[in-house]
């Protein structure tokens, strides 16, 4: 039988770059694709005996229904925490508890968004959530990125000439794929720039905690006097990935919208995954934590910074790591980035082409994505071996 | 400031109902408003268990990102199950595991559904799934129900009248909020009415393995030998709520799309949860489980019928509970139902006026919806007799 979709699914287009991912699924190859946490990130220990813990001194609570905002002693102690240590959130501002940052992503484009609407972009972006602003069938506009963030002048370009801007969306902390990290000239040019304009910021901060060189910048939302900015955090790559918890703060009108959608979703987040986030905050030192995984991270990068240094074609170029989980690899101009990943895949390595990460796949791209938290270091060696013999071959 | 929400999400209004729920929260109140599971039905002994062993034995698999359609253990336990005790489930069919079957609602309506589209209902319905529907600026038009189901003379006049009909929603078994059960005849009589007509079936079936009396009657996914029904099952009145997981079983076609926007909404359902469903079913005796939750809620129901008998107004009628979770009480026709449930709330009981689950909550009820699983045995005969004194004084 064939089924009738609604419009707004049936503009999903299935990815290029599916077959890469369907290659890398093979055991035999190495999958520098992923953008996982590495297993050795967790703490493992500590939710052992949170979780055994809650169940004993108060197993009702996780396993009844909550309320849709979220369980409220982690929402406290997230506002009290994200206002003393990064200034974020105001008296107008609320904060709820979601199914990781990605909910936020689908909650507010759904709320804000009619089909048709646009979203501006950084370009590259990540592929997780330009997924789901499509599944609105809204338009993508993409904002190229220079070394410091968004190109200003095409992100007012794009203000002035596009109509129904929802919002600008941006990463920018180690920004998913391309790992850059936005000024604070610009972060208060982005500001500026959507204040100017009547239109909003979803500021989307993942990977800001995970920086292993340089000073942290504030939030674009620590700009916030005029309520404009959705802030999204989450506990997946400084916690567990698999627990699915994140947060939003946001002004309350717009949360309470946000809320109302996320209702119809999935009632509330799971209540378990919430308590051990919460208890693991209370009870063990987060800061301390924090820096292992820092610690862990900053090695790893440094390694695979080391191999690709030493293996890769020198006509291939990528920055130093500051942070987050993403290496960046351009090429010269004149590439086919799906063509040469998918021979790399054929060659036992998976790398996500760059023309994944785009507002608009068919666009081309002359960079690749390596991940270097997934991997073991074995596995990141081979790896990049084998990606530098094949880009010395072909380059 | 004055944010700009989409279309579909300035159609939500603020409900008529919520004033009574804002006093329900007043804990000198009884809430007999709630769908609550009883605490006393959770497993706690066995999950505390099940969690320890879980995280001991294998921790990485549920703190690290796992599949959008969910944990393959339990989706495999799930289909083995389905189709050995209920026929539920065909070679063209998938199974998915969801944040709760309300997701489902959600991921189906997104799927299924542009702006404007119609879905039948059962008149009353459940509100949560109404609510989810209505999100999505589709049109809602309820079927009136009978004693043994929706009046199927009245389904296929909506079916010839309306256009763009993109399916039916039905709780089969001890609907909420009328506890009704659709008799086989009227099973098959919708079924028939789907395909001659050429739209979907959503089967929502929360309650299904709680009957306390008579006979169990086969899904409606029993007689789909089309694809056209998308069946809907959680662990929120078995397991746990607070855990969040459901299933979905539809043709695999559908679960595709599903998937792409499950994707969007939450990566995956969280894993922790998904393998405490998993492992309980493996490691116990879930038949044995699933009876002493029957027993319990059985004495519960027989404690709330007879307290109902003894002290509300003859001229209010309600059901023998065959199973589920709500007794639907009905007035004389003319009463002001919010009126009648606001009185009552300042009386401290609160029930919820059957308006709420109309497809438009403006249109008359003359029935309010008790729930007898959340109060303890000294709530319901406290708040029942206020609403037995109250209702003899007002009619």
């Amino acid at each position: 039988m064939n089924y009738a979709f609604s419009d707004r699914v049936l503009s999903l287009k299935p990815s290029a770059i599916r077959e890469i991912f369907k290659y890398a699924a093979d055991p035999s190859v190495v999958s520098l694709s992923a953008g996982n946490p590495s297993p050795e990130a967790f703490p493992v220990k500590e939710i052992q005996t949170i979780t055994a813990d809650i169940l004993s001194r108060d197993p009702v609570t996780p396993l009844q229904y909550g309320i849709t905002e979220g369980y409220l002693p982690l929402r406290n102690r997230l506002k009290g925490r994200l206002k003393e240590k990064y200034a974020i959130g105001s008296d107008a501002d609320e904060l709820i508890i979601t199914a990781g940052a990605q909910q936020i992503m689908d909650l507010t484009a759904k709320s804000l968004c009619n089909e048709g609407d646009v979203i501006l972009c950084e370009q590259p972006s990540f592929i997780g959530s330009l997924n789901t602003f499509r599944s609105y069938n809204v338009k993508l506009h993409g904002i190229p990125m220079e070394r410091d963030g968004m190109d200003l002048d095409m992100l007012e370009k794009a203000l002035k000439e596009e109509k129904n801007v929802r919002f600008i969306y941006t990463i920018p902390n180690f920004q998913n794929p391309s790992g850059l990290t936005t000024s604070m000239k610009k972060r208060e040019g982005i500001y500026a720039l959507a204040k100017k304009y009547g239109t909003l910021i979803v500021e989307d901060n993942p990977y800001g905690d995970l920086r292993y060189s340089g000073e942290d910048i504030p939030a674009i939302k620590t700009l916030d006097t005029d309520g404009i900015v959705i802030y999204a955090g989450s506990f997946s790559k400084v916690i567990s990935p698999g627990l699915r918890v994140g947060y939003c703060v946001a002004p309350a009108g717009i949360t309470a919208k946000l809320i109302v959608c996320k209702q119809g979703q999935d009632v509330h987040t799971a209540l378990l995954p919430q308590m051990i986030c919460n208890e693991f905050m209370e009870k063990y030192d987060f800061e301390a934590h924090l820096q292992k995984l820092r610690d862990l991270y900053s090695k790893k990068s440094a390694f695979a910074v080391r191999l690709l240094r030493e293996h890769l074609s020198p006509k291939i170029s990528f920055n130093d790591v500051e942070g987050g989980l993403f290496i960046w690899c351009t090429l010269p101009d004149s590439t086919d980035m799906p063509g040469f990943c998918k021979q790399a895949v054929l060659r036992k390595v998976a790398v996500v082409p760059g023309n994944a990460f785009n507002a608009d796949e068919g666009m081309p791209s002359s960079s690749f994505r390596v991940n270097f938290s997934t991997p073991t270091n074995e596995q990141l060696e081979r790896g990049i071996k084998i990606l530098g013999e094949f880009s010395k071959e072909v380059l």
